[in-house]
């Protein structure tokens, strides 16, 4: 039944019994966790041919004669920029293939133009007195700690399910001080959405009174479709060439969900006037990336369409977690009217808004009752979400029981957060 | 016969011989490289145990129950810790075990500083105007590229065979511009010497003016002994607690002439203060390293005992690579007294002086005969020797045969560059 259009009487009621099942739950004394996009056991053993996978010397001598057990060649493997390339319609010249995190590679732009600038800068970013960044929220929390660590003023813009709000962006980029946006354009973390052609045309097309504004395209989810038929996006430095603005892209993705969390390896990818800045610094910092770990994931994922089949096992993985979550929200808070969830074609993550003011209670909540969500807020800059109602779900890593019971123990939290929201507005003595 | 001995007569006749020689050498259209410090693909070969191994995902999960398959555990593996602690002496609570580059991490600390200071700093160190880094010489390009890069000035220090000259670095770092200093402290690149126990002593007790003076300690040759009884290491950490200066200390390490250069597993180590103060900015960059190639390390290099085995296997191939080159250059050139050689007892190179302004032409000429040099004055700030006299020789990366006829190049380049320069100076019409 609809919480709203309960009596005062029969709330009460539901209280009680909610109440009462929260309790029952949280002597069972579990530990479980749905806070971070880590992929399962299950998922990590479908990658096990390349663990397994015995080299020798010779095999570690690509075609051109290069020996991956030495050092040398900046750029990555040519085979591994090409499956890249493959993969995200990124043009070759223009992908580096670097260590196992796409976020370092993120963190150390922003550094790079905090120190030296960007193409366009008219001095390093640490010189300027106030930066600012734009930050879609709900979005990444990794992503936001990034900039925020780096001094900016983190900036809130609406998600759509079309991707930011344009308009409130295109706004906000008439002021010289905003330095770029942080993006997940394809399943973006957590709303699942696909940013809509317009959106990224409009983010190529766009004016910036900063002249070295940064996109930062993290495309972490480019080929984990949920789906048969997968989202498409639009090709950001095809769109961007058009309006002359390339400069600006820098993007990102990595075979982290792909082969393993921490032990894969990422690429970024940049326009070639960029490449020619950015370059110069790089190669200051490391003679190269690990070589041995590009050729494991060469021979392993060989190419494409074998990447896009081994996704397919990860896609019927996930699918399934998903699919215990959403059966137990839709059994249990489906007619409750209290909360509304995306449904993912793709990514990681659920994202959740329960009625205002509701998300911590709820998190504090499930977490006295043994289950940890990612913390409400984290999805907003600076942790703070203006309304307390988002939260992050993250499915995958659980085994499935596991899974049952935290769903379980999720929308319990969520209905008694909600009933002593209302009960408190209706000042009963229910405690 | 030496050269200064010599008549003019003889040195013409003497010239002429040389270049005759030379021109013969040159006519080989030869392709050598003796340029960096690679290891060869034998010495490669060593680890093919590693390359080859098998593992399972259950070997993944580690005693603490860490799946090395996934996300976490920014410090690295315990166990792995603990190796680098046995044979570094460095406390393992100290250690951060991290991706395939030490040279990536000094570069991350000098970046933080730039940007947020490290402690004791007044400010971060992109707002000081002027900017000073102390760079023994003879010493690794590498380095002062980086503090190059960043915008300091480098103070050439003279490096002796106890370490860098302590009277001149206690002489800077009264300037409170001086920002810190490169050292490589065992085995050092180029000239192999290893610091002094008084040199260690005096960089740690040392007043610096600047209250956040760096002492960047890479002791990349920790393990790289080429004599039965290697040479000790004074404990930079043990003796700056003496001090109080911890806090000036961090240092480098890595497995990357262990096992592969490029696919190996670098360390840094840093006073437990400063981890507190860093550690919360590293943790936003990433959220680990690759653990699984971690394990492998583990796996093959298993403890302090094994590890200092194999490094024996590699010790006995650089050493006949190093033996070829002093033969030849004992035999070609210690009665001709226009050069002289470092004698290394550990690491990766031979630093040799030729007469005053013969480094550049000799570089050029056995460039022209088909030999690749260190350039000339890459050992010092700048890429400027102010006598234009060191060659870095790198001997451990050519196959036997190659390295027998890149020293055939060398040491009549040598000679050649020597004759010219007295022949010009007698002002002879040799051409």
């Amino acid at each position: 039944m609809n919480y709203q259009n309960m009596t005062a009487e029969e709330r009460l009621w539901e209280y009680r019994r909610v109440k009462a099942a929260y309790d029952a739950l949280s002597k069972e004394k579990m530990s479980l966790d749905i806070s971070r996009g880590k992929p399962s056991a299950e998922q990590l053993d479908l990658s096990e041919g390349m663990l397994s996978m015995p080299l020798t010397g010779a095999e570690c001598i690509t075609e051109e004669g290069i020996d991956c057990r030495n050092y040398g060649l900046y750029e990555g493997l040519p085979q591994i920029r090409r499956l890249f390339s493959k993969l995200t319609g990124v043009k070759e010249e223009q992908i580096l293939v670097a260590g196992n995190s796409s976020l370092a590679l993120m963190y150390d732009t922003i550094s790079r133009a905090m120190i030296f600038g960007l193409a366009g800068s008219k001095r390093p970013w640490c010189f300027e007195e106030k930066r600012k960044f734009l930050c879609p929220a709900p979005g990444y929390d990794r992503h936001f700690a990034i900039t925020e660590r780096f001094g900016f003023e983190l900036i809130t813009v609406d998600m759509t399910d079309q991707g930011p709000d344009m308009d409130q962006v295109e706004e906000y980029v008439k002021d010289p001080t905003v330095k770029g946006i942080w993006c997940v354009p394809m399943y973006s973390n957590p709303t699942g959405i696909t940013y809509s052609d317009e959106t990224v045309e409009r983010l190529a097309k766009m004016q910036t009174a900063a002249p070295d504004f940064l996109l930062m395209w993290d495309n972490a989810y480019a080929i984990h479709d949920l789906k048969s038929h997968g989202d498409r996006l639009k090709d950001i430095f095809a769109t961007s060439e058009k309006y002359g603005t390339e400069d600006r892209v820098f993007y990102y993705t990595s075979f982290s969900k792909v082969t393993y969390a921490g032990g894969a390896i990422a690429m970024m990818a940049m326009s070639l006037n960029n490449i020619n800045i950015m370059r110069p610094i790089q190669a200051v910092r490391t003679i190269g990336y690990d070589k041995i770990n590009q050729l494991r994931h060469l021979l392993f994922l060989k190419d494409e369409a074998t990447t896009r089949a081994h996704m397919q096992k990860h896609a019927q993985i996930i699918r399934r977690k998903f699919d215990i979550l959403y059966r137990a929200l839709e059994e249990d808070l489906a007619d409750t009217g209290i909360a509304h969830w995306s449904k993912a074609r793709g990514g990681y993550f659920i994202s959740l808004n329960t009625e205002d003011g509701c998300a911590k209670r709820t998190h504090a909540l499930c977490k006295a009752a043994g289950l940890t969500l990612t913390p409400a807020g984290a999805t907003f800059p600076y942790g703070i979400d203006p309304r307390d109602r988002n939260l992050r779900l993250a499915p995958t890593y659980p085994p499935d029981e596991e899974l049952v019971k935290a769903a379980k123990i999720l929308t319990c939290s969520i209905k008694l957060a909600t009933l002593e929201k209302y009960l408190a507005k209706e000042n009963m003595q229910y405690l």
